[in-house]
């Protein structure tokens, strides 16, 4: 194919074909009357009674056990920030289709024509009992870490994945990055350059990385950076999520640029903008470091250059060099396992058990193989197992 | 089959099997990167962005184009009452069943967990930018009449079945049978027993039942009854809805009980309860009257018994007797109709057009065939084509 790379012009083709990448089939063809009366009236009738007695039985006798709304209202679509909900939903429908193509799962997009945090609270709780879980995706920060908060009280799984699922699979590159190099992760310094929605999880998730999974080894040397540097003690200009960072980061409380901090440092995480980091700063790192340049479409350094100025590994968020960092690799096994699981949250267990699980799935990890390829069908039902065994440890009752 | 007519029985079993009627599907599978790159990251920036900037082309590129919500606080849910929004979910995914059988529309349950109208409103405007229409089910009355009033102003189709679906039906069989009985329609006395959701929706609809499409011929004499006899001038005990009523109903100011009107009448039209008239009070009618005893699952009088005593049509809702005036006939050509003409409302003229279709479907009607069969694959086209059909007569310039 000669524009084998415009994928702009081929994607609107395709959604202009399709119009709409998902659609609705019938487990039962409806051919006769007695059919009608059996899914439709009369008999319809007899499992509203079974669940009006029990609500829990909505689970045994309609889709609410295999259903996931993905919820978006449009304030931080891809690259492409607040661009509303109409716009918002090519995006949800794509991330219907990976539910269904890696989990097996019946996902519909939501997507919400507010952007009040209370407003969008509110509807999310009014619009669940159908389903099993909600997949929250693309709500700009900090709104996003009030919203799912606050609504870890539905009863079913409430998961951000632009937060937890990136983190995940970063977590999961960083255990099999340091497998590779020998080294500790929990002993290694990191420097983490963005703090909205992905960075701020990714720093929560690096308070358990030992290998004991009942054992909450953190690691013990990390700061984050925002546009202006170090998030450190001494800042006054920290909103409430940066603030709460300090609680588990930055321990050295160090000050300067994030070229300043980089210095000496053994991990670079980025999940931040294109082009912020040149060969020098690399070479100004400790030896052999790890770069997860994340930064979508460009990588804040891009990989060659990384590896040239003596990176040891190198991953990015691009499908079109080694260890992609792809959330794919996470949340269709996430919510499989939370729903075969019967679980009411994502509990920090369940997303460690998922890195592990994906670390794991890679059977000879290399410099250029630190995680599984997106799109191999094994790793969802490996997630999954791993996502239900640990709430299920945690929920031995259950 | 020695049960056959136990349906509550294997419609558990069915649903416990099936564990959800409905299921998504994808239209594209994914199995390269190239096919990610295309359904999802990075090109659908590109479909993203063309809504951005014109959200009217949502239609052109996603699911809206084909998708309603079936939409229910499960405060008034078949026969059951207000059985709340879990165990409605059975009625609701059978609805969306038949919209995918009959019109190949994509139909998505969704159950309040609120009866609050303001809530329920609010809730309605917030998930709507990814749907082409909105079917309210099983809303108790009077609240179902502000709900769906309020929400016209939405931009897309939001039809409430139980009023509009069930008042084109019988619409549709009141045509036919008066055309049988070489009678007009117009010219007939009405007693409507039944004054919630579908009662005043019939009462209405045949505000306009004359041979031409563009003049609006109201049935001149229509009493409608509640459940203290009839709707009258006199009477201080009238809820607004039911006020409304008196606009276009009871010109004479009868007075009475539901039996005492009904001495003379040609038509009775029951939206109320199984087992209330008897032999008797129809001899007391009109010569050859028509009967339309629609209570579930029994009629207000069984059409042997009114057929005996000497009613020359009958209709029920059920599908074991002749005429059966079934939903299921009008609600998913009408969505298929509004869907493809891109209508932002259903309009009187669009309803009386499916009525119209409906009652033309019937080749050759008979006192025991005055509708279409259910099950008959021709009728959701029909009625699509007319409603389409009506919506573009009354917005030419679109």
């Amino acid at each position: 194919m000669s524009k084998s790379n415009d994928y702009n012009e081929r994607s609107l083709i395709i959604h202009e074909q399709l119009r709409g990448k998902i659609g609705i089939f019938n487990k039962l063809n409806i051919t006769s009357r007695d059919d009608l009366s059996i899914a439709y009236t009369p008999g319809v009738a007899y499992p509203c009674e079974v669940i009006a007695k029990d609500a829990s039985r909505a689970r045994d006798l309609t889709l609410k056990h295999n259903s996931v709304a993905v919820v978006s209202d449009g304030s931080a679509v891809l690259g492409l920030g607040n661009i509303g909900p109409h716009a918002a939903i090519p995006v949800m429908e794509g991330k219907a289709m990976l539910f269904k193509q890696f989990a097996n799962i019946d996902a519909w997009p939501l997507c919400l024509d507010t952007q009040d945090v209370e407003e969008i609270i509110l509807t999310i709780r009014r619009i669940a009992p159908v389903f099993g879980g909600i997949n929250l995706e693309d709500f700009s920060a900090p709104r996003c870490f009030e919203i799912e908060a606050r609504l870890q009280d539905l009863g079913i799984p409430v998961f951000h994945d632009d937060q937890h699922g990136t983190a995940i699979v970063l977590l999961a590159a960083l255990m099999n990055a340091s497998k590779i190099l020998g080294r500790d992760l929990a002993e290694m310094r990191v420097v983490l350059n963005g703090a909205g929605a992905a960075g701020t999880a990714i720093a929560r998730l690096l308070r358990c990385v030992g290998h004991d999974p009942n054992v909450c080894v953190p690691v013990s040397d990390i700061v984050v950076c925002d546009t202006k540097g170090a998030i450190h003690r001494g800042r006054d200009d920290l909103n409430p999520s940066k603030r709460e960072l300090l609680g588990y980061t930055n321990r050295q409380n160090r000050t300067g640029s994030l070229l300043e901090v980089l210095e000496g440092a053994d991990v670079f995480i980025g999940v931040s903008k294109g082009n912020l980091l040149g060969p020098e700063t690399i070479r100004k790192m400790a030896t052999d470091p790890i770069i997860l340049a994340m930064a979508n479409p460009i990588p804040e350094i891009m990989p060659d250059v990384a590896r040239e100025a003596g990176a040891a590994i190198v991953g990015t968020g691009r499908s079109d060099f080694p260890n992609q960092v792809n959330n794919v690799l996470a949340f269709p096994g996430i919510f499989r396992g939370a729903l075969d699981a019967g679980a009411t949250a994502i509990t920090e267990k369940m997303k460690i058990a998922a890195a592990r699980a994906l670390a794991d799935a890679v059977i000879d990890p290399g410099p250029e193989l630190i995680l599984p390829d997106p799109l191999d069908a094994s790793v969802a039902p490996r997630v999954a197992d791993a996502v239900a065994r640990a709430w299920r440890e945690e929920h031995p009752s259950r």
